[in-house]
């Protein structure tokens, strides 16, 4: 197992009503003014702002709006953000939405205390030294983004997908409602499960040997998430259901279940050029990409793949030939994931093949190789995109 | 799922030599006067405490020593740590040891903030309010009490053995380093394993139904033990085996596989009225208690025993009589804690039958009910001790 440092000091308010509790828990963790910063229409429709503001104003603190962030965020409605901030002496970010909403939410908070432009932080690797502290609303089980100090927006001109990440962007709290989980789409609720999976198996295919505690934990999210995404699409208000799923997606992500291991990442990396190119869902692209980073990368560690594939998948173990195993894991995924309405390939996710030398190259990896379970270089990535355009059930 | 608050702020430092960071880390979180709590006289022979106050040193820290703290720590200890708190004037408490050690740290943190007996705090629900801020140094995988908010402690008139917790107990940082684990005995170390099972065990033994992503995990975290435990008791050097047990001792009492459900802990009330008359080790008391307690109560949810029998112990499902296979669950448990060395039954222990009128007098629930998964009443607990006494393999 590998020296790590582990901290979450977010603390995670679960349950019915529970956004009714904001106005006492930013007053708790210092916020007088405070940017409600928020995503679609449906957050306003459905009186969840309202419910929120009413709680803010109960508690004597003074607030500012800023609506309409999209998926893939933006830098345009980050910056927005930033003035409102620095203009208002905002000391308090509450972010009521889904990964896209927290996400921006952290650029604001780092960008809001730098006197530079926030995206240096971005695919730079620069340290962030100040945030304003942020509380988040979840709307969307998905990114994890609630309990994690991660952030990942895109740049409009271009559309460039970058990330960065520090202790500093853990949110101070994170109110979890299940119920407001009721009226999502199965489409983003499909693309939600399918990123919770994503973050578990980017951490679980790793070079680390022994780490069974971590394993098996990875595992037990996949368990859970195999078991309940179906529960949740024939009766999208199963409480119990959504909050499994709401529990899981934060574990998956706050790194508890990823400590002590080197970690992958790749297929990450992989489907932010697709979702940058063509604004599709990051779940999406994820379904898309993920199985077929692992058809290409079995051979690295067919025991491991055959360890996810027994454990997770149920599928036999083959003593004799365990790589057949290994690789009816990885089909089993890929059913789960048609099975749940995702795309499996680039027709259905609306991506061109003759676009990979354009995805590799904004990938920006050149002829030099990444980390991770297997380094790849730019052939391999053109080699994974492939697959991933062709794959069938 | 229940609605549930999740606060786990410490910072868990975890690998080789991490017990040379102490001295950064008290300064970081505010320390300048630390008593320097420690248990046996094994921590100072192995040079440990030396590297501890090194640390404290080389940061500018002034220190103070206070030795000698025993398994189900007493309070005259606990009185002279406060006395010492108080007279120096001390702001932080680092604790190197184990759970005895980190729990009377914490006594010590809330009764040097507090006018009267510290004493009042347990086994009265009295909440805490204050409490000097709490490191902890690691020695033995067991309690978890370096990621909990609970204490557990002794009064030595009448060997009183009560509880108290609270957030602001949890402590600041902890140091993990699992070499300083490869000295433990064999018998402390099963007597550990045996505690970790246990706290996942109490949380797994729920009456809410269909909190399905934290019975993944439990069973994770037993899974995990029970492949490492065999493992490190044959090699107790092995550092992979010895970091899977400590880093699953933690997440098994840091609340994050318990929340949202009702839990038991009848075992561990039932146990620490054994440890409190015999001085045993707490471990071995719950080796003897929880089984006997399982048998008592297996027909209050039947298939919850029978999941746990097929996804951690191995057993086959027995689709026409599943208690048979609940039953063959609990006898994979005493089997396997007879096969790393712990007693299963009242002779093993050392503690006598004709003392259960006493154990449960002491208890003390009276005519009245325990709640938990099943409520117990007095009869109950003479009961279950009385299949403790006389279990067999």
């Amino acid at each position: 197992m590998n020296s790590f440092n582990f901290y979450s000091p977010t603390e995670f308010v679960f349950g019915k009503d529970t956004e009714k509790q904001c106005g006492t828990l930013v007053k708790k963790y210092g916020g007088s003014r405070v940017l409600v910063h928020y995503g679609s229409g449906s957050a306003v429709r459905s009186g969840l702002i309202e419910r929120v503001t009413a709680s803010l104003e109960a508690a004597g603190i003074t607030y500012f709006l800023l609506g309409g962030v999209k998926p893939n965020p933006r830098d345009t409605k980050i910056r927005e953000g930033i003035a409102i901030c620095k203009k208002e002496n905002v000391d308090f970010i509450l972010s009521v939405g889904g990964g896209s909403c927290i996400d921006s939410s952290k650029a604001i908070a780092l960008g809001s205390l730098y006197d530079g432009d926030f995206w240096d932080f971005y695919g730079t690797g620069k340290p962030v030294e100040r945030a304003l502290p942020v509380g988040t609303v979840l709307t969307i089980a998905a990114a994890g983004s609630e309990g994690s100090g991660a952030s990942v927006v895109t740049k409009e001109e271009g559309m460039e997908k970058r990330d960065t990440g520090s202790d500093l962007l853990r949110p101070k709290f994170s109110v979890m409602n299940p119920e407001l989980l009721f009226t999502l789409p199965a489409y983003q609720t499909a693309c939600g499960a399918t990123d919770i999976m994503a973050h578990v198996f980017e951490r679980y295919f790793t070079t680390t040997p022994e780490v069974n505690v971590t394993d098996r934990l990875c595992e037990a999210l996949l368990l859970t998430m195999i078991q309940e995404t179906p529960r949740v699409l024939a009766d999208p208000c199963n409480y119990e259901a959504r909050a499994n799923i709401m529990w899981a997606g934060t574990v998956a992500h706050n790194d508890i279940v990823g400590v002590g291991r080197a970690q992958d990442w790749n297929s990450h990396g992989l489907e932010h050029e697709l979702s940058g190119l063509y604004d599709v869902a990051h779940g999406a692209g994820l379904a898309v990409v993920m199985p077929a980073w692992m058809e290409y990368v079995v051979d690295t560690d067919v025991m491991r793949f055959a360890q996810v594939a027994v454990r997770v998948w149920g599928c036999q173990m083959d003593y004799f030939n365990p790589r057949n195993t290994a690789l009816a894991g990885i089909r089993a995924f890929r059913q789960f994931l048609h099975s749940i309405g995702m795309p499996i390939n680039f027709e259905e996710l609306g991506a061109k093949e003759e676009d990979i030398p354009t995805l590799v190259e904004k990938l920006g990896i050149g002829d030099g190789v990444r980390g991770g379970f297997r380094s790849l270089n730019a052939e391999d990535v053109a080699n994974i995109y492939r697959i991933a355009a062709h794959a069938s059930l």
